[in-house]
C-alpha cells in the first residue's frame, strides 16, 4: 500500500467542506526538473491568485487525457492537438492554468485566446507553441481576457521556482473549498499532483483539473497508456452528480531528472511500481475531489463483483452512484436498500433478482431475491450514521468487477447550484 | 388538435403539488365493456381505497408495455407473460392493482402471491389465469400480505360498476397528490386513461402505473403495435430523476364494445385518428405525472431538433433533463444555457459546438459556437419566471428531433427523499 501525503492548506477556509482531509503537509513537494509559478491576473476574481504557471525541463514525457464532451472548450481541443505532435525535442514544456474564466463557448474568440496565450508562452520560454499545454475554469461563454493574462507572462517565467507547487495549486481553485494535492516516493521515483474541482461558478460547471508531476524517466507511450488505464479506475469513477465539464483536463509530466533508470517498456519490472505509485496518487485526487463535492456530507464507496464484465460492473456502479433517490438516501442516513435494487435494475446491464446481494458495509442487506434473513434495519442504520460508507453490490454472474465513489446529494447541492442567481 | 378533459378530485388535497392541472371534470368516463370496482384492504394504509379491479368484456383486445428494469417485480413478470398468451377467448380480462406494497424484491414469496392473487381473481370472474393482470405499488422489500386482498375479491367483484372509474384511479394512488385521469372521443370512439405517479413511498421508488381503456375495436397486434411506439414519445419521454421504477406498468385494453367499425391493420384510415386520440391521452397522462413529481416546481419541455436521428435527439433531450445542474438552475429561474451546452456536450452524441443553437422559449440564447449578439439576458429571465419553460435546442446536423419533459430539482425534492428516515 503506497504511503500518501496530502497538501494541506496553511490557513484552512472557514467554509471547508465537511469532509475536507484532516492531515497532510502545506508545502507542496519540489519535483526534479518542475518549476511553478503563480500571479495575481485578475482574470475574473481580485486579490487572489488566479493564473499559474508550471515548467516541465527539455527532455520530459508528458501525456494527457480530457473531456469527451462533444462541445470542449477551446483549451482542451489545443492540448490534444498538442499532445498528437509535441515530441521531446531538447525545449520544456509549459503549462498555462487560469481561473475565472474556462473559455468554453465562445466561439472563434475562444480559439484566438487560446493561440495568443500559447503563442505567449512559447516566446517567452523557448519552446514550440506544441509544448504549451494551456487550461481555462470558470465562467462560461464569456471572452477570456487574454490580454490580462498576457501581461503577466514576464512575471511568471521570472519567479518560477521548484518550491511554489502549493502557489501553482491554490491558483487554480475557482469555488474549491480547500486545495487539492497529494504525493508519495517509491524506489526514488517521486509522484506528486494537484488538482481542482468539484466547486462551480455560476454559469459553470464542476471543471476538473489535475496537474501530476514525476521526476522518474518514462517513455512518453507508455506514459500515455499508463494514463488513459488508471484514468478509468480513478477520475473516470468518481462522480458527484453525473454531469461533464466541457474542460476536465488530466496532464501527466516525467522530467527524468530524478536519477533513477527509464522506463522504456511495461515489461520494465520498475513499471509496476510508478504505476501502483501513480494510481494511488491518481485515486487520492480524485477522492478529494469527490470530497468536496458541492454540499456533499457523505462520502460513498461502491463496488460492484461478480459482473458479467469489468465494464458492466462499472455501468451498475455509476448507476447506483448517480441515481438522486440513492444520493438522497444516503443524505437521509436511511439505509434504503430498495434503491439499490432500482439502481442496478434501471443500468441496463445483465443482473438477476435471484443471484443479487447488497452489503452496507459489511453487514449483509439482501440476498436470495430479498430481504437477509440475519439482516437488522439498526444494523444497516448504524453504517448509514458514519461519514464514509461502503456500498457492496455483488451481481453473482461472472467475474467482472469494478469500484466507483460518489457523494450523497443534499439541500446543500440545491443551495449552490439554485438558490442564488448567476 | 384532440381536445382532453382531465380527471379532478372531487376535494382537492391540501397538500397538491403547485403544478397540479387546475380543471377538469370529476367523473371519470364510461366506457362500454369496462367496468370498475375499488375497496379499502388494508394492505399498508387505512381507512383509504387501495385495491381496484378493473374488468375487460370478452372479446377485448389488451396491449401492454412495462418497465425494462432487470430487477423488475413478480406481477410485471406475470403481465409480461400474459400479454404473450393471452388469447381472445370469451372470458373477460381482469386488472388487479394494489397500492401499498410493490411486491417487488420478494423473492419467491412474491411470485406465490402474484400467483394467489391472479388464481383468485380468474376462479371469481370465471376466465384463465393468463387473462388477468396484477400490479402492486408501494413499499419494496417487504412480503405482500395477499390474504387481505384475496379475502376482498368478492366484494369488489359484487360492486364491479362502469361509474367507479374515479374511485379506481384513487385506489392506485400512493404519495401522489391529485388524482391522475385523462380522456377524449373521436369519431365515436372514447379514450380514457388513468395513471399514478410520481409519488413515492420510502423505501420504494417511483413506480408509474397507468391504464387505458377504449371502446373501439382493434385487432391485438395492431393495438400492441400502436402502444409500443407511442410510449416511445410519451411515457418513455419524461423523466423526474432519472431512476426506473421495477414496477412501470401501462396496459390499453380496447373493449370494441363502443359499436365503432373494427381497426384490423394500421392501413385503416381510423386507424391513423384512434393513434392520434390516443397519443393525446397518453401525452396529458405522462405530463401530469411529471407535473406530479417530488418538489416540481416548474414544468419543462424539451424539444431537440437538427440531431443526427430521432434516437440522437431523445438522447440529448434525456441528458438535459436529467441533469442536475440544469435542474437546479431552472429551479432558481437561472436562463444559465452554459450548463445546456455541457448537457449536450456529455451526451454522447454527434453535436457541433460551431453548428449548435438555444433557445429558451423563443428567445434565442446562443449560437454559431457563442452567446448570441441579439440575447440580454433579462429576456432570458424573464422566460425563466414562468411556470412551465421550453428549452428549444437545435444541433444543427440533421433531421432528427425528439421532445422530452422534465421537472425542476428543488430543495422539496431532498426534503421527501432525504429528510425522513424510512
Amino acid at each position: 500500500m503506497t504511503q500518501i501525503t496530502r497538501l494541506m492548506p496553511a490557513t484552512p477556509k472557514d467554509n471547508a467542506a465537511p469532509l475536507a482531509p484532516r492531515d497532510g503537509e502545506t508545502v507542496f513537494p519540489t519535483i526534479e526538473g518542475v518549476r511553478f509559478a503563480a500571479v495575481e491576473a485578475g482574470v475574473r476574481y481580485q486579490g487572489r491568485l488566479d493564473v499559474m504557471l508550471a515548467e516541465l525541463a527539455p527532455g520530459s514525457s508528458v501525456a494527457g487525457v480530457f473531456t469527451r464532451s462533444s462541445t470542449r472548450s477551446a483549451p482542451v481541443r489545443m492540448c490534444e492537438a498538442h499532445l498528437a505532435t509535441a515530441a521531446q525535442t531538447e525545449a520544456p514544456f509549459a503549462i498555462l492554468v487560469n481561473s475565472g474564466n474556462s473559455n468554453a463557448f465562445t466561439g472563434r474568440a475562444g480559439d484566438e485566446s487560446t493561440d495568443a496565450l500559447a503563442k505567449a508562452v512559447a516566446a517567452r520560454m523557448d519552446c514550440p507553441v506544441s509544448h504549451v499545454f494551456p487550461a481555462s475554469t470558470g465562467v462560461i461563454g464569456e471572452r477570456l481576457p487574454h490580454d490580462r493574462i498576457v501581461a503577466k507572462i514576464d512575471q511568471l517565467a521570472d519567479s518560477l521556482s521548484a518550491e511554489a507547487g502549493a502557489r501553482a495549486a491554490q491558483a487554480i481553485m475557482t469555488t474549491d473549498t480547500y486545495v487539492k494535492g497529494a504525493w508519495c516516493e517509491v524506489e526514488g521515483m517521486r509522484i506528486a499532483g494537484m488538482a481542482k474541482g468539484s466547486g462551480m461558478i455560476a454559469p459553470d460547471m464542476a471543471t476538473m483539473l489535475v496537474y501530476i508531476f514525476t521526476d522518474a524517466a518514462v517513455a512518453q507511450p507508455v506514459l500515455q497508456e499508463i494514463l488513459g488505464e488508471l484514468t478509468d479506475t480513478t477520475f473516470n469513477a468518481i462522480t458527484v452528480d453525473g454531469d461533464t465539464s466541457t474542460s476536465d483536463t488530466l496532464i501527466l509530466g516525467a522530467t527524468g531528472r530524478g536519477g533513477t533508470p527509464r522506463i522504456e517498456t511495461r515489461d520494465d519490472p520498475r513499471c509496476a511500481l510508478f504505476e501502483e505509485a501513480l494510481r494511488a496518487v491518481m485515486l487520492d485526487l480524485s477522492h478529494q475531489v469527490v470530497r468536496d463535492g458541492e454540499g456533499a456530507t457523505k462520502f460513498v464507496e461502491i463496488a460492484v463483483t461478480g459482473a458479467a464484465s469489468n465494464s458492466s460492473a462499472h455501468k451498475v456502479g455509476m448507476s447506483i452512484a448517480n441515481s438522486p433517490l440513492v444520493k438522497t438516501a444516503v443524505a437521509g442516513e436511511d439505509p434504503n436498500w430498495g434503491r439499490i435494487v432500482m439502481a442496478v435494475g434501471k443500468s441496463g446491464e445483465p443482473a438477476d433478482r435471484d443471484t443479487l446481494s447488497i452489503r452496507f458495509g459489511n453487514v449483509l442487506v439482501a440476498e436470495n431475491g430479498w430481504v437477509a434473513e440475519s439482516y437488522r434495519e439498526e444494523a444497516g442504520a448504524a453504517i448509514m450514521r458514519e461519514e464514509d460508507i461502503a456500498i457492496r453490490v455483488d451481481l453473482g454472474l461472472g467475474g467482472g468487477a469494478a469500484t466507483v465513489w460518489t457523494c450523497d446529494l443534499t439541500h446543500g447541492y440545491i443551495s449552490i447550484n439554485a438558490d442564488y442567481r448567476s
